[in-house]
């Protein structure tokens, strides 16, 4: 059976998406179309065959041409439309964040809750690259004892000049955020965020930030955001273990000699590093919500977890003291 | 359009092929099955939805459900299949060798050629690997000179009871020898094979061979093949050029550091190192199809060279000296 | 012309220094010896030839058969001996710690100035490491623009039951601070300490401790010290600048395959890692001090200055709290 | 005891070597000098203390302030000074080659075993690579299972015009050549040498070249000599064993990530990857001659077979053809 799949928000990331399914994807179909700007997603549309263009996410909801739903539309709407699929009892992917306010995440978690079961899966597809996995699938081992720090090293050639200094926070180090939880299986605890000396290539933007944050057990995960660093976009982590470490490893394909340099390349953006990751998060999701089961990836605690890592963070950043994550009890829901 | 493929011989390699088609690719569905064994096509056919299963591959490729085929059945039935289906006017896709003599190959190349345009590619799988497109790109950037030498390592962790000395060239050094031929995008004109000290966990196997495969402009290809070197399996390859080198990276994702040491992972087999590969493979292959143009990959006059070099090559295992290679013009057909 | 070294302590240290000083290097000999066990030190001199075991270390000092004193005996005695060296006029290489506290360590300043030229180095021997070299090297190029954050990792397989938690802030990070402040060529002004979930093969320590570090113009150095890893004595470093980062690479010799991985040695403790800088800081010291020159290695202000950022160090342990590090103006003596 | 040493040949490598014991080891002193143009050798002596400049070669060695002599002039004159240090049965340390000739090099074992003891070491200093030493460590550690194959990289940036083909063979490969016979423990057997496509760089020589070299249990010896190849002086080697491998290691010091790659450093040629072999060699040799005991470093006998292997690949590059070692029996005298 081939998964139907609506899309609300057809922006760049949205038609990411629609390409992967249609073009790199096996199981899964385009049925109905979605965007704030109608006419953007008419043009994307017509790129396709047998895709309907309807008036308001809620319809693509409703289509009964839908069997479930793709939410990538302005971070502001999620709630709404995850709330609405929920309420359809339609499986909804949705970009991160989940939703802009620990409120709201709270609120999807209700819904889901009142529904009984998880629809709700959220885009964080570092936990699909095959790197990330391996470093987890160590530390499972038990090979380098159990974890003591966690180094997520973050960095980015540029970001737009409408890039804010939070934003190196909420858009930037969730990821780290949401990585170093699924890693170490834990929640984090507190944080604090240290402006490094600032980067003269990122104008007025505290960049890099040090963040240093606690999990449950007392592990301490040292994130560094540099995003204007330029040479390339880097992700490092390293775990360190009571006897041992492990860390993403570098990925260039080829060692070339030349110039009295051996040297291998460092991916430009996140798209060429994360771009098989993207394919097997959808592919799974596709293969798990096709057969009728719920979701296994990042749920909305997951989305909730990190919406109020980020508020913690931005209070640290504001205030340069350290301050407490508080998350409050795990719904049984949401438990493994 | 979705392309309907039909499948002639699914054992091991036509299941992985099924597989991939219907669960991690997009565009293309199998619609028809042949083995020589019907039993085992139809317990592939009940895995699947909407397939027929027919008495002989000539029905495969006759039938109305048909767009193109794949020829994944034994060797010596190759020529067969792949005729028929250039007078099928059908696209086919036929796993190595394309056919077990030169002769052969001729024959399905004359074909080709009376129909006047390209049906078939031959499975050289190695040409889709991001790491090899890697290396062929830094040659043709003119980074490190023109080549002069390139080292291929061919290594497996242990061949089954059934390998044959001669298996080492035609089974094993044949995807080297492409390799070197669409890397130097040359023709290779004479061989010479070193049976090396025999590896005592190979029985009674010349193993490892050391093969000198000599280029039209006189790059020294210098192939190993090493098919019982248990640490896993490793595939090499080195160019030397004028003025710099340029060489396959290793491929771990993760550096651990454990007991007095820094590690990471050689891959364990072929599916681990190649799987990436064989998508991208099929997937250009059914997008190349689908849109009615003539595939890009291997043709019959790169099918046909691998033959003669591996004849080549078992001449020269067998009598110790260097040995021509002569493969005749080549066909207007098939240039570039 | 031989520079004639008396000794004064003879324990591990010294031995190593003087089996350095007979059997390694060139133009010194040991000429006199002393230590607060005059039988260990009759048992060093027994294998020597031409040896006065003497009295007391300021026999050593005031020795006409001595030119340059090395002191390598206990920590709380360095003051008395450096003092006495400064007042004989004579070169003095004193290993770390220079004093014990920061008071000591300005009259051993006032000393000198008194003299008016610099008699003393101190036995920080990263510096003389080609790996910390070259990281300085690509600093000091600018080829990745300034400096904004150093890692600054240390970690050690094992320590004795008698290391005490101060002790990974004075005997342990003091090396991290010293080639930070070297590398980045600036001071030191704040510290955190964090603690790290406890390893549970050190006992009681709190280890690792995680300390960010902040210099005059704002770079943050993150020193891990992880002294209980087992896995062997690594030293990472890492510089992250403007526009791109330069790292301690792994150090292995030979790169084995073997059993589905691929490996390099990491060292087994200080002495491996770090044999070479001790030979390359002695020999430099002896040619300059043989030459009649000023030294040129780490000075008292070196030796101070790490001693006021180990203060602050363990007040940061202690209160959890930024502490502030306060040096004072450094003496026209030490600009380099 | 300082050991008294005489140089023959004041040239560019003996004043290295002169340099090396005045300034960097331990244990010896230079005596006494001599060179066939003996302006060279007063300049060289007006920078030492002590040190007489004698008429003659057979002076040097006839010297009482002599207790052992470095032979670093030209080839040619090797024999005759070899040959007279072991008549006055003292030391002498011979740059490679040991002799022009294998019948020179005959005679001077016919006169080491007439004298009934080892007086002579040759130069080959890559025995004391610590890299090579790790890599003939891992063999001998039985990890990697027996050796069958042996790859062993000889890439120069650029020779001078004087340079010669043949001496690609006689001056580039017999360190390959010698360091082959070290690391398997036993004698080649026949060679074969194979140039590849000519490097334009290079002028009218033959380079590179590959050569396939046997020894006596069947193991192949795959050198190759690149001797105009810019990018840096890369020395590399692979060990192919039954059950794994194990390769020369990169030797970069800091890894730098600038401009999208990540990249490390390759020597700029022979002195700065071997300075420390050299130096270790020669402490160790004065150690032992020093102690008054036989060298255990490379032996006539050694120096021999490189002679008569090179002889044999001078051959075989002018023939085209698999050429036979032939070495008769080895002496007693030089079973280790």
């Amino acid at each position: 059976m081939t998964l139907r799949i609506g899309v609300i928000g057809t922006g760049m990331i949205g038609q990411d998406h629609i390409r992967r399914i249609t073009q790199v994807l096996s199981g899964a179909e385009i049925t109905a179309l979605n965007d704030a700007d109608l006419d953007v997603a008419k043009q994307v549309a017509a790129g396709l065959a047998g895709v309907d263009v309807l008036d308001t996410g809620q319809d693509v909801i409703g289509s009964e041409r839908v069997d479930a739903v793709i939410v990538s539309c302005w971070g502001p709407t999620h709630e709404e439309f995850v709330l609405a699929a929920i309420a359809a009892g339609k499986p909804v992917f949705c970009e991160k964040p989940l939703a802009t306010t620990a409120e709201a995440c709270r609120r999807i978690m209700d819904a889901e809750m009142a529904v009984g079961r998880r629809l709700v899966q959220v885009g964080f597809m570092r936990r699909y690259d095959a790197a990330y996995r391996a470093l987890k699938s160590v530390i499972e081992s038990g090979d380098i004892g159990p974890p003591l720090v966690y180094y997520s090293g973050h960095r980015n050639p540029e970001v737009p000049p409408s890039y804010t200094r939070e934003m190196a926070i909420v858009d930037t180090a969730v990821h780290d955020f949401d990585v170093a939880r699924w890693l170490l299986d834990e929640e984090l605890v507190a944080i604090r965020v240290l402006p490094a000396k600032p980067n003269s290539l990122g104008g007025n933007l505290q960049d890099p930030l040090l963040m240093v944050v606690e999990s449950e057990s007392g592990v301490l995960v040292n994130v560094e955001t540099s995003v204007n660093i330029r040479y390339g976009y880097d992700i490092r982590g390293e775990v360190v273990g009571e006897s041992g470490t492990a860390a993403l490893a570098d990925r260039n394909l080829v060692d070339v000699r030349r110039g009295g340099a051996v040297s291998g390349r460092v991916p430009a953006d996140w798209r060429e590093r994360f771009v098989v990751a993207f394919d097997t998060e959808f592919q799974e999701w596709i293969n798990t919500v096709a057969a009728g089961k719920e979701p296994t990836g990042p749920s909305s605690w997951d989305g909730y977890a990190a919406t109020v890592v980020c508020d913690a963070g931005v209070d640290a950043l504001a205030s340069g003291e350290r301050v407490a994550i508080v998350l409050g009890e795990k719904p049984a829901l949401y438990e493994s």
